[in-house]
């Protein structure tokens, strides 16, 4: 689990979410529960929970235990759907850890990914909470689904550009960072112009937090992302720094020739990359990244506790740090 | 959609039914949508709905605006499940028609599926049901999951006998039939205690039901049932008519080593199938099925109004027929 330093002021918090997660993945088949303890155990950074968490010490009502089913659905929910992409992906491995597909087979990690979201369902219909939290969460489910769906009918295709490319990250991350404020700061009994911006922070640092994990296929080396690099070139996935590079490097001709072809080799990809890296792609993405951190930063209600506001600024930057 | 005249008294809460589903499934997305529609109208049976509007007919305050959500998201639920376990056998036709994974890919029906979870828990919620509802589909949905990793897990073993064989297809299909009844009695306004028969009756003609179509795989031509005869001996699932043959057929040992065998030739299930119709293998499944029926009918509660008991007992023979 993450220990970072950020989340001390939620540690407690954190703690009993690993309980919950592991209580709720426990079945009385055997192998259902060893493949859930070992999917809830695999090195996730717990940021949804954790701004589930947040967002409730943030408003009057906060109750640690009335919060943790809320908690432990958002991380499950967010498991369940790695769980489905990976076998989509036929991915080996994630946060350093072996992939349920892999480790399984592709019926029990499909089928774990349905008993994972289903026990999610069953927490939030257990804790009584309103009817707008379970309409939320199925909401959010559906646009996870949808939005994947974008994803892959818009690959290998250059010419997508820069509105395309934020619909599908705020389908696939910044909707769910938004949520899990918003729902956070409902259950913590905020008001609604607070939970509103509360919920604009998550949706602009969930922007943030897909642009820089795009950026890191880009930059990183694999050992260090746990999966190879150019990845998302090598899927025909575009993303920002790429589309910035389509547009404004001398070599954009060549480029979308690469990013186009469903046959690209290894070599193909390293040149991608290397073009992409020799414009100003990076930069622009990670500017763009802090045009959200900054955005985020002012969207939080003016009444924070302080701790709770250092928090949320901490988050913010450790997403800018883009070193995870 | 079924015209099966049994449900001739239900007929128009099932074109409402229609209407609910493919009003469920429409995405912003237009493939989603496209995907949404083909599944749902790919010739469902639409029995867990029937039954669901039935149990609700039975109470005092039948309302069929009421009933309709929950019986479209049974439906929705049982649809999902059935895209994930067409991929995971890598199926290419359900009732005649193409399956969604033949015709878009396995990422589009895996994430079809999750997409119609959500829709079905989205229109739980919005229907403001008691959360007894949504656990219980929660948990229904959880059941489904774990009865095909069971199956999976018991997969080329001839030695797993009839407890195994019914707790699998408990969990597989007469949870969900007694779910229905259950949740519709619920809805319907019916007393504890009938609520409870309603159940049971659906929990046995589940069983029935289930017993049934295992029996068709033994029985029937490929053309008739719209997969090959034979699948489940091939795919290593032992139903009851072979447990049954492996107990009393002279040709047993023959018969245990081909539903062992990983690598079966198709010549090998046409000698299986050939020992298990020579044993009373089919006969006695035949006679555990009209014994779950006759359970079904004496469950019913003593004062049903006499139309809708009838068509319980026309779902019964229906069943008992054997031949849809």
């Amino acid at each position: 689990m993450l220990s970072n330093p950020m989340f001390d002021r939620i540690q407690g918090d954190l703690e009993l979410l690993e309980e919950g997660l592991q209580e709720a993945v426990t079945s009385s088949v055997d192998l259902v529960t060893e493949v859930g303890i070992h999917l809830v155990t695999s090195g996730g950074k717990r940021i949804r929970p954790a701004l589930c968490f947040l967002s409730a010490h943030s408003g009057p009502d906060f109750d640690v235990q009335r919060t943790l089913p809320l908690a432990v659905a958002l991380e499950l929910i967010h498991t369940a759907s790695l769980v489905h992409d990976d076998v989509i992906d036929a991915a080996d491995t994630r946060r350093g850890s072996i992939t349920a597909n892999a480790k399984w087979g592709n019926q029990v990690a499909i089928l774990s990914g349905d008993y994972i979201f289903a026990r999610a369902f069953r927490l939030i219909a257990d804790a009584n909470y309103p009817n707008h939290v379970s309409r939320r969460l199925a909401d959010l489910i559906g646009n996870l689904s949808e939005g994947e769906i974008i994803q892959d009918h818009a690959v290998y295709q250059a010419s997508r550009g820069y509105e395309d490319y934020y619909t599908r990250i705020q389908k696939k991350t910044a909707d769910f960072l938004e949520i899990c404020c918003e729902l956070g700061a409902n259950v913590g009994g905020m008001s609604d112009e607070e939970t509103r911006q509360l919920g604009l922070y998550g949706h602009c640092i969930g922007m943030a937090f897909q642009i820089t994990d795009d950026l890191l296929d880009i930059e990183q080396t694999s050992e260090r992302i746990g999966k190879p690099a150019g990845n998302d070139i090598r899927q025909g996935i575009v993303t920002l720094p790429v589309i910035r590079a389509l547009e404004v490097s001398p070599d954009a001709a060549e480029l979308e020739s690469i990013v186009t072809n469903r046959d690209m080799t290894d070599e193909m990809v390293k040149r991608a990359l290397a073009i992409v890296k020799a414009s100003d792609g990076v930069d622009f993405a990670k500017d763009k990244a802090d045009d959200f951190l900054a955005r985020a930063k002012k969207a939080l209600p003016d009444n924070l506790p302080p701790e709770i506001r250092e928090t949320y600024m901490d988050i913010a930057d450790f997403i800018g740090d883009r070193d995870f």
